[in-house]
């Protein structure tokens, strides 16, 4: 008994299950993982707050209670969450058109959006509605990640040059950069030049050169992502030693000490109206990023991951972001993979992350006074470059045009209109392309394979075929898209087949028949018995089956349901049909 | 070589179709249909006016270009087209957010609408984008006509009473009402209501009795059609002799005699911005109506309708409104059986009716000075509450939930937010009932029914099934909103099978893969690998192994690609799976 109400609690709150079976050793490898992801995620949270335009501060507290959040909700044992490139950015042009830089009503705005973001998520996972995320196509978000790469590469590069450069498209960006290139910080761009080269060197270079010196491999790989630190620590002994900020080299400068204070998002009904759009789509686009992440890592150790659970998790994570100044998380692909191979093996790893950083957020923030901002934007641009892989488009070109257009109209609107146009234009050229499909299905007229009772496309096979029976197989269900198509296939094969007394549709791939199907196979099988010509359907689903039951179509109709093609062929091909109806049925 | 030319000439101007076989008996019928619905046509085309808010003498001249240029361009022989009921009622919502009642720019607004509606039109026509109107389910149709209805009738309430009453959905429209009752002219009030009880008396009581006093029941059907007709000259005549205008009657005035002139719509981007959106649901919304209407009198004589022709046919009659004083039309219902009864024969019948329209507005237009408004609220309420029908309810909700729950919601949000976001939550949720189908579509395990090379369900035959084979067949094309539900059903089914070796997919019912679902078969594929199981398809079509031919799937594939799914079962029981391809693809 107790037991069945452990194991039902433990679908809604994992910990349980996994908390039970908690060891020392699991603990050792859970703190050396937390360790090496603190470290690394120290740099990576004040560059995604200056991403999103928010004090740096606010890029540490997103990392805190959303990790433990996440611990206590989410199913993946090694997802990471807290900010992210693509969501910071949708967050900078969310609360950019509602304040100014560096007002409070930014700040509120951003708590607000990661409530909103968190509540929109967490009512999915309730109502278990985590399908909807299915409507983003895989090549629809490679090409906005993609995209997005690039406008976020672009929206940083002001901050290696030293100068004011906004623009919400990479049109607007590149023009902003152009017109203020006369008036870059020349140190500015040299410390930015030097930490995006030094990243690159790292990244590529540096764990082969480790390799050599006799490092183990997975070590070096380790020893490689923590380029970001080393830029970080250096850049500020440079700028602490020559006084760089009074040069005019952007900084940091002062941060409050201290934990996050509990924090309030705005409940203005204004407010939410004008936000609400972009809290979905954040959240879409986050819980996709999320769920890519955490199956892939699941998948490595056979474990499972419950998309519905996920919801609830993230929402959590970030309605805790609202109340501990953070802004809208999710879980991310390079903070997941580093977490993963430190070795971490449950999600208190995550807990552990989070005290490393209230530690950080006590004792550390005076340290980043000096830190130029040049710094945190090569390390973005270095980090979302890795994120641009155009291979899509030819991955696509080769396999299905339709993808191809999708994934090229995303990228395009993204880069020509901003992220939340590219999304939501990604999304309705995804639906847009089923519908179209759908909407024509492939219908084939059949016959039968000699000495078999298989019908085969005319076209594709060898067949017996009858002058007086006319059989069509349609691909598809029947629904109201595709419902009229069927109506004028039927009528053109009609007016070409003069002998015609029968037509058969052979139903084998209809899974189902709408209300507005009903009414065109009801108009089809009127306007055939104007002309004298009987229509049959044969291998009809059962539940397709009981649903005309339900309905006066069956009395109605001129000819016969059969249990299958062959059947029918063989009452109706002689001449001799009496238009009875299959034993199965009646 | 002539007649080649003339052929295609003919598929774009229909007019060259039958013009060339008109003679004279059609034309004689043709004219006769004409005098009978010019007559029908004045009181309809001057109410519909009063619906949009336009002058009455717009709704006139909204009926003689659209109908020629629909003579010239269009291809059904019956279909009537000028001002509708549920077209006058969005341009009324669309202008009315523009400008004031009475205004120059509210005329404007109105030819811009019927402007960039038939630009609309004509642009879906010339690409051939017909099918687009088909994303509007029947049932959805059905449920916001008869909210339109309900909406439409409240809103000429006011007309009735004399009162000052507005707004653009059916809680607004009543609560005006209730409050200006008070201020009712008493006079108006009489003649509405009279007018009301004649209208329905006409078209209920009236046919029976003429035919009981001999006269044909066509022509008595035809004869029950012209009481507005009848109401409208009574009316005139009890106006004018007691001079109501002066008593607080409101009656339609002065109205410019003569043939419309020629208008300009706008051309300023702020107009066409803020209509664009209403042009487009009006555009589709007039097409739908049209061509079911143009469908339905055209398989009574088995004539054949065109639907992209028919998109270039209102197209052009829409944009002809434009330019001679009209608003946005289309075929509409009554109008077109009207004439189809009274025996029009082609759509010369139509040029007809607008020469018989056009000396209407040369010599008619004083007489209507004292026509009260209150009759033709009558005539509008009389007319569009014979579309109210709430049977699509009981239907749906027999036939299927998901039409129901769309129909429902249409109906609601039609009623409770008016026209324009009943229609698109209309599409919306049409469009996201069918991508929840699909996306969680009908998955059997099959098995192989004894003795013959069928494979069936194994919850619904008796079947044979191996422990190491896994069949399952999918009854969708895999695309993106199902391909995660496929991964999720394979590793479920995985986990409870210990002794799997072998999972075929039959894809005998899969018509496509798009590319994340082939992301989602590769992983399949992957995953099933590292627990040592083969993955292997069978029955997959033509096209769909041509496009798998052109990735490396088939190369990383685990397993083989059957021809049959018995002969999958032939190599794979046994236990000597080679992992061999099938010859036809090897």
């Amino acid at each position: 008994m107790d037991n069945k109400i452990l194991a039902r609690l433990s679908t809604y709150l994992p910990i349980l299950d996994w908390g039970a079976k908690y060891n020392r050793e699991a603990a050792s490898r859970d703190a050396l993982a937390a360790v090496i992801v603190t470290i690394m995620l120290i740099p990576q949270s004040l560059a995604y707050a200056l991403l999103a335009g928010l004090p740096p501060e606010m890029g540490i507290y997103a990392s805190i209670a959303p990790i433990i959040l996440y611990a206590v909700f989410g199913t993946s044992r090694a997802l990471a969450v807290g900010p992210v490139a693509v969501v910071s950015l949708m967050t900078a042009v969310a609360i950019g058109n509602i304040a100014d830089q560096g007002t409070p009503e930014l700040i509120t705005a951003a708590l607000t959006l990661a409530f909103l973001s968190g509540l929109f998520l967490l009512l999915l996972g309730i109502f278990r509605l985590g399908f909807l995320a299915n409507f983003l196509s895989h090549p629809v978000i490679a090409g906005f990640i993609t995209a997005s790469g690039i406008i976020i590469a672009a929206s940083q590069m002001k901050h290696i040059f030293g100068i004011d450069a906004a623009g919400n498209n990479l049109y607007e960006l590149l023009a902003a950069l152009f017109n203020h290139l006369g008036e870059a910080n020349w140190i500015t761009s040299a410390i930015g030049a030097a930490t995006i080269g030094f990243l690159f060197w790292v990244r590529e270079g540096l764990a082969p050169v480790l390799v050599n010196m006799g490092m183990k491999p997975r070590l070096s790989e380790i020893f490689a992502k923590t380029g970001p630190v080393v830029a970080v620590v250096a850049t500020i002994l440079v700028a602490w030693r020559f006084d760089l900020n009074a040069r005019g080299v952007a900084v940091v400068g002062e941060v409050p000490q201290g934990l996050p204070s509990i924090t309030v998002p705005s409940f203005s009904l204004d407010l939410w109206t004008s936000i609400v759009g972009s809290a979905i789509l954040i959240s879409i686009i986050g819980f996709v990023e999320s769920i890519s992440v955490a199956q892939t890592l699941a998948t490595k150790k056979r474990q499972r991951i419950d998309p519905d659970q996920e919801l609830i998790g993230l929402g959590t994570a970030n309605i805790g972001a609202a109340f501990t100044g953070g802004f809208p998380v999710t879980g991310g692909f390079s903070r997941s993979v580093v977490n993963f191979d430190a070795g971490a093996e449950t999600p208190a790893a995550g807990a552990y992350t989070a005290v490393g950083l209230m530690i950080a957020a006590v004792f550390l923030t005076p340290a980043i006074y000096h830190l130029p901002k040049a710094t945190l934007a090569a390390t973005i641009i270095v980090a979302v470059l890795s994120l641009v892989d155009f291979s899509i488009l030819k991955k696509t070109w080769v396999y299905s045009k339709a993808d191809f257009a999708a994934v090229t109209a995303t990228i395009i609107v993204t880069l020509a209109w901003g992220v939340e146009s590219g999304v939501s234009s990604g999304v309705a050229i995804s639906i847009l392309i089923h519908l179209y499909k759908s909407s024509r299905p492939h219908i084939a007229e059949v016959g039968r394979i000699p000495g078999t009772e298989h019908f085969r496309n005319v076209m594709r096979h060898d067949v017996t075929t009858y002058d007086n029976i006319f059989t069509l197989r349609v691909d598809e269900s029947l629904y109201f898209a595709n419902a009229r198509y069927l109506e004028d296939y039927i009528y053109s094969a009609m007016a070409m087949r003069p002998k015609l007394e029968h037509v058969v549709l052979m139903c084998s791939a209809v899974n189902d028949i709408d209300m507005s199907a009903l009414e065109s196979i009801e108009a089809i099988n009127e306007r055939l018995g104007t002309v004298g010509i009987k229509f049959h359907l044969s291998e009809v689903k059962g539940p397709v089956m009981d649903q005309l039951k339900r309905t006066a179509f069956l009395e109605h109709l001129s000819g016969a349901v059969f249990l299958s093609q062959h059947e029918a062929t063989l009452q109706l091909a002689n001449g001799s049909s009496t238009g009875e109806r299959s034993e199965e049925y009646h």
